[in-house]
């Protein structure tokens, strides 16, 4: 990684964290134990692949930056609802997240099932609200990213994955199966950010959708073969949430399929994937080719 | 109730449910258990008050067919995830629905949890796609359409309504402190379904919109109201759900706070300020009169 985009990474996590506390309700604006919670499960941690995404994207066509900010925060927002949800108690009843106690575990199960629920509306009415403070954004494209959002979040998208790996626990699944689960599960709302991305910037011709296709889908899958490396080797210090869960589970991994080195080597092919994805954006996709590689080489 | 009303409301009903079943995917689409679980919750029962109201509404200011259908279909996906979320056993933990086991019961509460998420991300999907199947629907309506939804889900509405009624439990709510509670829980999405269909016919003028608020704030009362009176004097069997539950939770109601006499006469007071309301639309909002009839006389 150069000082360059580590710099820009910072940059963008602070714009991010500062933007989505404006975008969410003030923690004693009623009901302030909701908002309170709502704050607690987005702001103040996570690395924020997908608002990174967003912006590096919206680099392509020269977005404008209020539209990309509210671009960002929906789309973090909807990952961060995914969470809250996936670590209750009838999902994956998951204790620790990003080194802090879970929702359901800092307020109660009830608080938990509502603070998803309520960020996701919140992230609709974030994006919906988009054309309200930027007149250059055309509220057909506004409409289209909309769609591009509800699409990856709903049951063609995350909570499809969810469905499809909670009845695949305990099952020996093929390699394509795995695939797919993911491509739903994290692949769908990575895909969305850098559609968003792109989108805020100009409606995609179909060279342009299928490149960014490809690039998403090379990404989305190395951060899940990555994410299983990771679960398999490193401490829950280091992850910040709980290491060797998915073997404790006995859900089907890239590792438990493919073993240690097969999987890195996967995530350097898909790396290398993302990159030629990219070949015909030059030098504006310097930010997504960096960000292809951050996915793959992160410790955590 | 006329016989023309009866008709009408049956067609609208019947037209609701067919649009619904379209606008979900087929329940052998992958993932099956998942699509199975969201048909199950959504059609098949209710008394489709939502829809009734966009296309009451739409009446108005003669919205065309295919964004009302689109609106009802959206307001009642984000009405029916509500039940399947406010059944779970760490909300109301109710076994009974529509006359039918919920659906953690019915399936599981992993899957109920996801049935709920993924409609609400197939209500906003289904509203934002409205101008692919409608020229006539201005991108900019659709977007101010978007966001009406969006807040009447969230914190600022349906939701944070849920979390006022969670910490109210066992507590001795004043009737301006239940009002506000129920204003969110149900108002803020019976409003939004009135709203939808107005505007789903023209951009709204403040002295509309002031009507509109006026007639929908009325019937969301009167709702409640009546909701709390047939708890306390129907049974089960009649209502499709558990009846005196909220008795028996301890929650605070119009009947525990006013009595049931007082509860009845404020039902048929917030009647006529519902009728009052309209005055200044004429004929055309014969159907939100009728429904305003029907919401307090109904007996289930």
């Amino acid at each position: 990684m150069s000082a360059a985009f580590d710099d820009w990474m910072k940059t963008v996590q602070a714009a991010s964290e500062t933007d989505m506390a404006a975008l969410l309700p003030a923690a004693d604006v009623l009901p302030a134990k909701l908002h309170a919670a709502m704050r607690y499960a987005l702001l103040g941690g996570g690395k924020r692949v997908r608002p990174l995404l967003v912006y590096a994207a919206g680099a392509l066509f020269g977005a404008a930056g209020d539209t990309l900010r509210r671009a960002a925060a929906a789309v973090e927002m909807i990952h961060a609802y995914s969470l809250v949800h996936d670590d209750m108690p009838c999902m994956d009843d998951d204790a620790l997240r990003r080194g802090k106690p879970t929702v359901h575990i800092a307020y109660d199960e009830a608080t938990a099932l509502l603070v998803g629920d309520a960020l996701q509306s919140q992230a609709f009415l974030v994006l919906a609200e988009a054309d309200v403070d930027n007149g250059a954004l055309p509220p057909a494209r506004l409409a289209a990213m909309l769609r591009l959002l509800a699409h990856a979040a709903g049951s063609a998208g995350m909570c499809g994955g969810q469905a499809i790996d909670l009845d695949s626990v305990g099952l020996s699944l093929t390699l394509p199966q795995l695939e797919q689960m993911h491509q739903l599960k994290t692949g769908a709302l990575l895909r969305a950010a850098v559609l968003l991305g792109a989108t805020a910037g100009k409606q995609l011709d179909a060279a342009e959708t299928a490149a960014l296709h490809a690039y998403a889908r090379a990404i989305g899958l190395a951060f899940q073969v990555v994410d299983d490396v990771l679960d398999a080797t490193a401490d829950s210090a280091t992850l910040g949430k709980t290491a060797g869960k998915d073997a404790a589970d006995n859900k089907p991994t890239y590792v438990s399929i493919l073993g240690l080195e097969a999987s890195r080597a996967l995530a350097e092919q898909l790396r290398l994937e993302a990159h030629a994805a990219l070949a015909s954006f030059g030098e504006k996709a310097l930010r997504l080719r960096e960000l292809a590689d951050l996915i793959v080489q992160r410790k955590a």
